[in-house]
């Protein structure tokens, strides 16, 4: 295989995060995130989100991240609102309702959830005989690459709060999100807008490692009990804080982004002037196109990539991820390879299959 | 208030299920279900399914039935597949999920799950990234007062039994799906095609109880310590033993039933002389006639019923429900204050509003 | 057989709880606790245990009561404080646990708790790496049958308040522990000190129910999710209601106690003029005489009990239960065959092995 | 503070597992565990077991190492066996209950169980009231640092075999266990006694990584979907996998064990040869040495340890932990220190409170 495009966490860390765990390697630390460069990460993530009493954890990965996060804010008849297509609902194996909660997967626009959907699903629960919805789980980006505008998440957070509800957003691929030509929100103006998010590290730049930042007060509570219970306290939790110094002190964190999001667009470029058409509009470091059966065959030998959904007889919508750690050269072979495969004619205006994503 | 039509448990037991429990109580018996009468209401239920060797336990209500038995069926990562009108997804508070399991809620027709689509949720999940699906749950009558066929239920059991899936029933409503004009199966047809089942009494005539039929041997194993981790097994066990003994031991099971689906008939009859159209053909004991607001309206505050759906902006499908207790003049007077009320002109093509069931 | 001292739930109902059932039969009530007769019998319990503000909710069983009522009072990360005896540690399949949370069990003097005991399991369990003790349970009788006075449980309510703990009452047996000759307290007195009760049905008269009574205003929030998510909303909650109508409108479950204790005391008296010993003085309807092996067996053919503990080589302590339906000839029919089995010679002294309760 | 004996994860990883980090960082590979190093890792660790046909699994720490493991073997009802003193039931919040399981906690003697006392709990638990014991958890080295023998290993299999139970191994110091100078068995030898073990890396050497060996086959089935429910997989598995191949395939894992052994024989003859007593004798990686208080004091200022447990009025034991990193030096500098303080005279005869342990 030439390369793949199958994600972006193929390859391990960028090499400034091995420096920091290698330069602070033999300094003894106290253990279970206690350590100072845990402590400098939390510091760090303050300062990026904006809010200087925010609780901040690391944790592993994103299951464990969501997991935890969300049985954190639950009663036992509690229910968690999100799109058919969210992670929680399709990629962790249950993990959410392992923890004794029910999920409302609603169709999605775009892959995007609306107030006035959430207002539907909590005017249809109205007593003990249904679950009580209290958490709406977003991701930015969205399972298919899109982004929520300021103006979306502003609505939807205000449609929380005035229902009682938590808003609790999954940022594992937060960062190509903020740095898109498409953005127009910081960190800090998402973080404003929520009650919890994790900020990713495992798919843009760490060996592993999300964020979790707690904005409100009463979720901060004991939430170390949570990690603990759940097996997410890394004894040395110096791993977890080693990657987000390492990232966040410097900016790094949003230049790895900016250079996976600039090899996305060079990708989607590249295949729009052949006449290939997407999925949805490529703004982050996912790119879908359509492509025929026919193409798709012939590119699977030589990379990488998930095909995505069955858009009509003849035609598919792959996925193509880029990293931080991809080289423009890859991108280019990809593109010539492409070229020499007998183009097909996608008809895209059918509806996609259900989408299985990842 | 005239009557309620609210459902089949508004009122107390048959009264020959009183006489029995009056003519043993006295008498000094085993706990927790060893009792004479839980032995034999076992043995009539062995005999009213056909199978000689199910296990069969009595517990106490629907919600902890449907608990217990598929919570005894799934491994941690295993889930449930039924329609997205389902008892069990809808109107019991997340109890499946309490138990750490997803459901996944498919599209019904007529309140009806196919083999098709049991199958194409089993493609899809293909990894251990999502949860593997296990059980098929149903109910026979369905939320929505429909039947499957013989026909049908052959059909998914093929289906379950091909892919490997266990085929639970929920019968709280089996007595009027069997003795209903439209039936194709005996309860024998019924139990021979599913591993596992409930037959229910709450709404047939008992105080309480439902009968758990566990056909498959490998999931009859160690059942009643399941039972009592989940505080089902009942110190007086006999009581739930005197409910299905007295209905089972000379047919006044089935007989309790035939007059509740006798009066729905009587209700429906009246209606659709009257020009009345219906959200679903009315088959058992729930009627779903479609009517104008203002119709609803003048009939709300004579009689109790719930509304079920919206149909179009001046109509919605009500539920009238019948049981063993409603007596032939209160239908009768239901329908003479139906006459009075001004006729609306229902419209009843257009697709129903998410349905609310109960 | 010619009786069974087995336990104090062989027989069905008192015939006034029967006779409400029949009498109220017929009447259609709303479901789910929300009857007429539910809404009466909870405000029974509010006059009786002082209450005004208590919420009211009535369940079918102990197993039941207590693990809805411990699981709502918890954070995922919190414990229940008990003796080791406690019928939630040893005779509920793990049910506390299956609702996720860890029980403490401490040795009992006598079957009860210490203040000082529950200081210091909440002295050892200090960050984030163990579990934080929240509860205490305790039940009253005790599971050997003896009971806390005033003096004893004003200082395990002080205690509790004082470390931020919830106490919660396990009153399966307390109709027996308040008219015991050896009470010094109240339903009122032992309500005042607990946040949560269950005032116990089955075992004193009802076919079924325990009624949990909630005096703390932040454990009442939204309970009925909690009770319908575990199955114990029964359809018809009537049937629940009138058992403790039935039994506290007229003062019968006193009375109904004060019989049975009568019962166990003439038991004995009867076995104490014989020079035979007791585990436990014997304070309410339960009696642990210390049999010789030889005595055990010959009785054993003739009357039900359980062998509760082994004393010594020779000598073991079996329980003897007497109820509301236990007659004065059952009881001196056992003291005469009693008088006829070859006297042993018990030996107290020595410890019990580790109790097996029920 | 001049050194830390806290613990055995204070510091990073060993060089040579940062250098293979490095050298492989910019391969692309497969997620989730699926990577060439992770292939390689269990590869190794299915040599070092013994067992071709072991199922191996990486995860990131002992406490989801260990909830993971146990919830994978045990029913609804079914509990878990182990000292009172062990790991999963004082220091992990709770986490084996919040999977739903009862955990009993007997008596160890010199922290370990034998084969009478799990013969005894499941004598006791004899019907459907009660939980199902069915697996025994152990620990090598225990929490107080001692061993089980080859025999008693041996003999609690088998007892395990005859009674239906798995055996389950946590070792996350099998390490410092197995190259012990009191040790009598390989890591084969201890694989092949019990049906799951965890071969620890975080307290080995590794930045984290604990290896789970499987070695009876039905418990192999669809591990990976517990893995990823519980939020185990990381996405970056290779990271695991790096640290067991580094440590495994040159022997270095034994090498670091050895040495953090010869520190603690160091640091513990330097205590003896002063009259120091011990809690118990030191054979593994952590000394627990009996100080008087006024020595701890002193010592508290210079050196980071663990005040493990009073053992009379004026004297504690304390923990010191060695490990691959510390050095010599560290050791001389400690009893150079300790020969200053003014020494006390241990009395070690009496009972040690109870152990509250790490």
């Amino acid at each position: 295989m030439k390369h793949s495009f199958l994600n972006d966490y193929s390859e391990g860390a960028h090499p400034r995060v091995l420096e920091l765990l290698v330069s602070s390697n033999l300094r003894q630390e106290s253990g279970y995130g206690e350590d100072a460069l845990s402590l400098q990460a939390a510091s760090l993530l303050r300062e990026a989100t904006g809010n200087a009493d925010a609780a901040v954890h690391l944790v592993s990965g994103g299951t464990q991240a969501n997991l935890i996060a969300l049985a954190s804010m639950l009663k036992p008849y509690e229910s968690v609102i999100t799109v058919e297509t969210a992670h929680i609902l399709v990629h962790e194996t249950g993990a959410i309702e392992a923890t004794g909660h029910k999920i409302h997967g609603l169709p999605g626009h775009e892959g995007k959830l609306s107030p006035g959907q959430v207002r539907e699903v909590v005017a249809q629960h109205c007593d003990e005989h249904m679950v009580l919805p209290r958490v709406v789980y977003l991701s930015q980006a969205t399972e298919v690459g899109t982004l929520y505008s300021k103006a979306e998440l502003t609505a939807l957070s205000a449609t929380c709060r005035e229902l009682g509800l938590y808003l609790y957003l999954d940022g594992a691929r937060i960062a190509p999100a903020l740095v898109s030509a498409a953005a127009d929100m910081t960190l800090r103006d998402v973080s404003a807008l929520v009650d919890m998010l994790y900020v990713g590290g495992t798919k843009n730049g760490a060996l592993l490692g999300e964020a979790l930042v707690i904005n409100t007060p009463a979720l901060q509570e004991r939430f170390r009990f949570h990690l603990k219970q759940r097996g997410a306290l890394l004894a040395k939790g110096r791993l977890l804080g080693a990657q987000f110094v390492a990232l966040l002190e410097d900016g790094l964190y949003f230049e790895l982004a900016r250079h996976a999001n600039a090899m996305a667009a060079m990708l989607a470029d590249g295949l729009r002037s052949t006449g290939t058409r997407f999925l949805s509009e490529p703004v982050t470091n996912q790119v879908f196109p359509i492509l025929a059966d026919t193409q798709i065959a012939a590119l699977r030998s030589l990379y990488g990539f998930h095909v995505w959904s069955r858009v009509d007889p003849g035609h598919s919508a792959i996925r193509l991820v880029t990293s931080w750690a991809t080289r423009p050269e890859a991108v280019q072979g990809f593109l010539q390879d492409f070229a020499k495969v007998a183009v097909g004619h996608p008809v895209p205006g059918s509806r996609a299959s259900p989408v299985i994503g990842m």
